[in-house]
C-alpha cells in the first residue's frame, strides 16, 4: 500500500519535515522544525493538525530539544502550551519524560509514540474494511493527514478498496472548515482511491438514490455509554442513515473514549470563529454583524451507532458493556 | 410592513432600476435597464434571479421597448432567450403581448404582472403565518429578492414574526451558492427579524436540541401528487424534522404546481458547474481534477410534507386529492 506522512524525521540534519496542511491541497509545501519552539510553531499554526499526529509532532519536538541542547522542561512547557485541549499531545509528552537527557532513548520513544499510532491504525483499519462494501460516504479528515498513521475511519475505506469491497467514496466537503474538500480528496487522490465531492447538504440525496452503503466517520471523543462528539454534521448523517436503513459507523482508538464520561450530555461543545462563516479566506460573503452559531462538533446518541470499529475490534451494542469490555 | 423591492419602475424617466443580487449584502448597488436587451442582459447575468422576480423584469423589459419604440417581436424574443427555463418568464411575455403598440395598456399589464405577485404571496404569507410559532429553521432564498413580492416561505416567517408568533429563524446558509448567507440574512436583517446563520450540516443538532419548531421552504416544481423539487438539501431536511417529530412545511403559489407531472420521479434534475464546490469566488479550494456531483435540487417526497402552504390555503393529506381541488 502507498503511504501518505504528513511528516518525516531527518535524523542526520536533526530536521523534523511537516507538510503544511494549511496549503493542501493546492500546494504541497514543506516546513522544516529544528527546535522544540519550531515545533510548538507548527502545531498553534495549524501546519499540522488532528490529535494523534500532534503527539507525534510534540515528541520530536523533545528529540530536537534534546539534540540542540536546550532547556528540557521549557521545551516540554513550549510544547504542551501548543494546543492545550490536545489529550495526545500530554500522552506523547509524558511518554518522553523518562528519557530525557539520553539523545538515543528519547528518539527512540519518539519513535514508538510514531509506530504505536501506525499498529494502533493499522488493527482499526482491517477491523473496518471488513464491514464496508460498495458505495461508502464519509465526512471530515480522518486519514494519515490527521494522525500520522493510516488514518481511522479513512484507513478503513482505503484497505477496503484494497480487497476489492469498496468501489468509490463520497466526500462531505464538511463546513464550515472544509476538510473534506482540502485534505480527504487528496488523501484519497493519492491512494488512487475513486471518490466524488458533494456538500454535506447532498448526504441524504445520495443515500435516498440508494447510492450509499454504509457511513463511517472518526469521533473526538467518547463516552463509556458509545454517546460521541465529533464534527459537526455527523449527528445528522446517523439520523439520515438510520432513516434509509444504512449502517453507519465510527472507528476510534480505544483512548479516545474517555472513561470519566457517562453520557454525551457531559460532552462540552466548543463553540469556533463565526468568520467561519462569514468569509471564505479573503472573500466575506456576510458582514460582521449577521448573528452566527458555530459549534464545532454535535454529539451522536450511541442508539444510532451500528457499530464501533476500535484497534480491538468491532464493538457491538449493547455498548456500555462491550466498551467496559474493551478498556479493562 | 416594511417593505423590500428588488427592482422599482421609474416611468418618467423610462428606467427600471434592478437591485444587483450578485453584489449582495456587502454592496447595495442597483443597476440601469432602459432597454429590453438591458433587461434581459440582466436576467442572464443574474443581477436578478428567481422565477416570479424574473417574470416581473421580462414585463417591463416590453414596457421599456414599446417607450423607445423598439421592434417588439425582436425585444420579447431576446427577454424569452435570457433564462429558457423560467416558466414565469413565458407567463409574463405572454400577458404583455395582447397589448403590444399601447404604452398605456402595456405599462398597466407589467403592474398587474407585478401586483398580482404581491397579491398571491400576501396570500401565501398569511396562511403559512399561522402554522408557524416559536423558533423556525428555512432554507435557500424565497423572500422579496426572489420573487419582487413578499416571499414565499420567507414572507410567512416575517407575517408571523410581524404578528409575534415567530420569534427566531435559523437560517441554512445553503451550500453551494450561499443563498442564506448572503440574500436571506441580509432580508431578515431588513425586516427586523432576529435570525442565526449556521451551516446547513447545523440543523440536525439544533432539532436534536429542541431549537426548531417548524422547518418551511419553497418549492421549485411539485407533482400532482405533492412530490417536490427544491433545493438541494431539503430533502435531508425533510427526513430530519420527521425523525424529530417537527412540522415541514412548503409555501408555493399554485402555478409552481405542475398538471403533467405524476410524481416526483418525473422532475429533471439540474447539475450546476463542479467549481461551485471547488471555488469560493477567487478562492480555489480543491483543483479541476476532483471530482464533483452538483446536483441543483433534490426531491422531497409527498409522505414527508406536513402541508403544503399555498394561496388557497394550506393543503393536507391526502395531497393529490387536495391538488386536484385546489387547481381546479
Amino acid at each position: 500500500m502507498s503511504r501518505v506522512r504528513p511528516f518525516r524525521y531527518d535524523r542526520e540534519a536533526g530536521v523534523f519535515h511537516l507538510l503544511d496542511q494549511r496549503l493542501l491541497p493546492m500546494r504541497e509545501v514543506w516546513v522544516q522544525a529544528r527546535s522544540a519552539a519550531d515545533a510548538a510553531d507548527a502545531i498553534r499554526s495549524m501546519v499540522v493538525r488532528g490529535a494523534p499526529a500532534i503527539g507525534v509532532t510534540a515528541a520530536y519536538g523533545m528529540v530536537l530539544a534534546q539534540r540542540r541542547g536546550e532547556d528540557l522542561p521549557t521545551a516540554d512547557h513550549t510544547l504542551r502550551q501548543s494546543r492545550p485541549t490536545a489529550v495526545n499531545l500530554f500522552y506523547a509528552l509524558d511518554a518522553m519524560r523518562p528519557h530525557w537527557g539520553d539523545a538515543k532513548a528519547m528518539l527512540r520513544a519518539a519513535e514508538r509514540v510514531w509506530s504505536e499510532v501506525e499498529l494502533t491504525e493499522r488493527a482499526i483499519g482491517l477491523h473496518g474494511a471488513a464491514l464496508l462494501r460498495g458505495q461508502v460516504l464519509t465526512h471530515c479528515n480522518t486519514g494519515p493527514l490527521a494522525t500520522g498513521g493510516y488514518g481511522t475511519a479513512l484507513g478503513a475505506i482505503v484497505e477496503a478498496h484494497r480487497q476489492g469491497r469498496v468501489r468509490h467514496v463520497w466526500v462531505d466537503e464538511t463546513r464550515p472548515y472544509m476538510q473534506g474538500t482540502r485534505l480527504t480528496t487528496w488523501e484519497l487522490g493519492r491512494f488512487g482511491v475513486p471518490y466524488t465531492l458533494i456538500t454535506d447538504s447532498m448526504a441524504a440525496w445520495m443515500m435516498a438514490r440508494g447510492e450509499v452503503d454504509a457511513v463511517i466517520i472518526g469521533s473526538d471523543r467518547m463516552a463509556m455509554n458509545g454517546d460521541f462528539a465529533n464534527k459537526i454534521g455527523s449527528y445528522g448523517l446517523a439520523v439520515l442513515a438510520r432513516h434509509h436503513g444504512i449502517p453507519f459507523y465510527t472507528a476510534l482508538p480505544t483512548t479516545t473514549v474517555d472513561p470519566d464520561l457517562h453520557s454525551g450530555a457531559d460532552i462540552p461543545i466548543e463553540q469556533r470563529d463565526a468568520d467561519e462563516l462569514r468569509c471564505f479566506g479573503e472573500h466575506r460573503m456576510a458582514g460582521p454583524e449577521v448573528p452566527v452559531a458555530n459549534p464545532a462538533f454535535d454529539i451522536t446518541p450511541h442508539r444510532l451507532l451500528t457499530g464501533i470499529v476500535t484497534e480491538r475490534g468491532v464493538l457491538y451494542p449493547p455498548f456500555d458493556e462491550a466498551l467496559r469490555g474493551a478498556l479493562d
